[in-house]
């Protein structure tokens, strides 16, 4: 009677708001200090000072019906020109202000993306561990998802990466850093993906579209750098969101950045638009599109993020736990002990400690443990994280 | 190398949008006061005070990270009580939190419903004038539309209207009061509306769903009564938005109820859930699901619209044009007093009045007048009427 494809999507909860929903029933139970829920990727820090200054600044300021208004579809020009003013400054690359459409988050940039660039039977390549919901988006716009298995230290495979690709690879996704391995990828790797993807067009005479997915890209600790796609590659479409940079994840603010360099960037942009209207967007939230322009070049306190990191990894692997040490994100992806890794969380269970097993990310025998919690939990978790390795030594 | 659909979309820039960049031209070139812009269905009352206190407050009283985080998928659990048992309370329905889904604004609410309760070959039925974004979201759902023509004084031709139904009706959209005639369907004529659907869903088998997409709820005049269809009809699901009624069109804020009592009441909520997902919509704008929930029962000050369809209905059959006095909204509706209504609004813009031509509403041969500007426009605008009509006499 409905559709079942939408049907299943609503009922089959996730792995990780089920953990999330066991952890407050369990809270409830025992108390919130003696629950170590790991499991939802929610910023744990406020947003800076200068998000709720620049909300009552244009409340005080601005007319009710411009500031609460419709703007334009692709977002209200001023906004535009910050985002991309931010972008040329920081990354120098030429990217103006009619190459930026405001969305409604990162969901929303990917959707609209996805929708804009692919057609029914095209393929769109993932890297495992990838985003669960790439998988979602990517199906609901009528294509398929191929997934790239990792190499070392979880960076991308190139060899297997490049065996994928054939002539109906319409998209690559890349997330860096990386949700849920905080892996920050190599210059060196991406210099390979990106030479791959040239080579590939060029051999199917029609290009292969590169989108960066970086929710994260601000969260990186000890002066890494995230390569900036456009720099490396034409064909880019940088998908941003201010979830986690600012601390925003609830209010839905983000943008699509197309490379003005991109083959068929003004139609792209077109198509772009077209798709953000056939999914029901109309404009990107309009008081935040004006606080974030404000913000641009701000962000929430990452050293908060840097201290919980520094004391989960370097207490996880003095107990015997392996894990490759995150660069970004607030993500450790630890290897199970076990191959079965729904096995080991519910072990982690009897201990108070909420892990993801890491099968949904598409790369089974590992557990997500997301840091973006207060620091004290995460002092109280190592006695608990201590008795759960006994079990396997 | 796009999806050609979405570029078109893209491209093909509406006849609004256009009439309205027009507008923008000619005020730079001649004043803002001398051009009559009648195109956009923008609010221009302000929000009520207590949309900005209640943000302040809410800066105020509650945690960053509470405020601006990620709320649960179909919305915050106190929000989603506010607004059912407004509903309740207002129109008698026994809709309870569990059936109340949060969303981005109008378009969110009806791109979800539609993607959820549509299969491809679907078809959903429409009432000329219809708001033209209804085809857009149809067909991006993969459902075909059919449009049911008007009767007398605009009102729905129920004969016609069953005419069209088939085994693969799937819903009806029905929007009153209307854009963009501004009429309130009869309660006499919903009642038929809705025996129809019975019926036909006996006939087949299976439910036709009502989609009562109700953005213009409160926008009504004189007392007039708009039937809530969920009291006529058990399938019926509304699509609401805070965009007209609290002057926020901007900000993407809105909800879809479902009828507790329609056929598979969960199934369908796990549907919309789901399809809320494969969109990307995450959860509705964090702070104003809050801002909502505080102003609940709260409107902009009606009586400026009230007040400007006086004078412009009055207005303008005094002066010979011809309409239905329009019950609610803010869209007047007037014959052209040419068969081509594109070629009368051309002739109007020699007067600087800027009208919309019907045909995109899938009803040809009159405009579309929003009255939802100042009131001295409407004043200054009676004079380039007066000349205009003069053309056609």
């Amino acid at each position: 009677m409905f559709s079942p494809k939408m049907l299943k999507l609503g009922k089959v909860r996730s792995v990780i708001r089920e953990i999330f929903e066991y952890g407050r029933k369990r809270a409830a139970e025992i108390g919130a200090e003696n629950v170590f829920d790991f499991s939802l990727g929610n910023p744990s820090i406020p947003a800076p000072p200068e998000v709720n200054l620049a909300i009552k600044e244009l409340l005080e300021k601005e007319n009710s019906v411009a500031l609460h208004g419709y703007t334009s579809a692709p977002g209200d020009p001023a906004v535009r020109k910050a985002v991309a003013d931010s972008i040329a400054k920081r990354f120098g690359v030429p990217v103006t202000p009619d190459y930026i459409y405001m969305t409604a988050g990162a969901a929303a940039s990917l959707c609209v993306t996805l929708k804009a660039l692919t057609l029914p039977g095209d393929e769109v390549i993932v890297f495992a561990p990838f985003f669960t919901e790439y998988r979602v988006f990517a199906e609901s716009a009528g294509a398929k998802v191929k997934v790239s298995m990792p190499g070392e230290g979880l960076q991308i495979d190139v060899d297997n990466f490049k065996s994928l690709i054939t002539p109906s690879t319409k998209a690559v996704i890349v997330n860096s850093p990386n949700n849920p391995s905080g892996v920050v990828y190599r210059e060196d790797i991406i210099r390979k993906v990106c030479e791959t993807l040239k080579e590939k067009s060029e051999e199917y005479g029609k290009p292969i579209f590169l989108i960066s997915d970086e929710p994260y890209r601000e969260l990186v600790y000890g002066g890494v750098k995230v390569p900036y796609l456009m720099n490396y590659y034409k064909d880019t479409v940088v998908c941003y969101s201010y979830s986690k940079s600012l601390s925003l994840p609830g209010e839905r603010i983000g943008y699509i950045a197309v490379n003005p360099a991109a083959t068929n960037a003004a139609d792209l942009f077109a198509a772009i638009a077209g798709a953000g209207r056939a999914l029901g967007y109309v404009c990107a939230p309009s008081l935040f599109q004006r606080v974030v322009a404000k913000c641009v070049d701000k962000t929430s306190d990452i050293n908060a993020y840097a201290k919980n990191r520094d004391a989960i990894y370097n207490g996880l692997t003095a107990l015997g736990y392996q894990c490759v040490k995150p660069d970004g994100a607030f993500y450790l992806f630890v290897k199970s002990p076990i191959p079965n890794a729904y096995e080991f969380c519910e072990k982690a269970k009897e201990y108070e400690l909420l892990l993801v097993p890491s099968d949904d990310f598409g790369c089974p025998g590992y557990v997500r443990i997301a840091y973006c919690v207060s620091y004290p939990q995460i002092e109280r978790s190592m006695p608990a994280f201590a008795k759960l390795i006994e079990n396997y030594k």
